[in-house]
């Protein structure tokens, strides 16, 4: 068994693609210095689909411990800096996955 | 390059675990009948997070023909007969990832 972390960003109005790749930029460094991220994930919304937010993160840790490890993680927070004035809306689920 | 489908959903007021256990049980079935399904899985919300929705849905295909052809899908929709009836609220994102 695993956890599955899961953020979508609504982003607020009149946010760039430039701020965007700024995002997308700082996530990138976070697998190489978080070692409890056996995954991770991201990306813009291609535009297909219903009810859809701007942005996803998907992070697949070993357990709980693994996961408030990455929450809090010094470089994590950094980022989230970055995110959080961008934000309109976020939406998020941690569930178990039958995969180590 | 694959595609991503993430979708998370908040149960109406009300929703009994037996409901959601029905979800489970239809979802569980979907990879064995749907081929472009290359991943996927799902589960309840363990409630350790913020602004969090209740269940979350992953799936993993090779790009946009395969996403349309599991959302078309007769048994995908039957399950999303099922699924509607209980929704409050959902939050989609398609994007993008590195690995096929």
């Amino acid at each position: 068994m695993a956890l599955r972390h899961i953020a979508l960003f609504r982003w607020s109005e009149g946010v760039t693609s430039e701020q965007v790749a700024r995002v997308e930029e700082e996530l990138s460094r976070l697998p190489g210095v978080i070692p409890q991220l056996d995954g991770y994930s991201f990306g813009r919304d291609l535009g297909i689909g219903a009810d859809t937010f701007d942005f996803a993160v998907v992070a697949d840790v070993a357990d709980e411990d693994a996961f408030a490890a990455y929450r809090d993680h010094p470089e994590h927070q950094e980022v989230l800096g970055v995110i959080r004035p961008l934000l309109a809306e976020r939406a998020s689920v941690q569930f178990r996955t039958g995969t180590a």
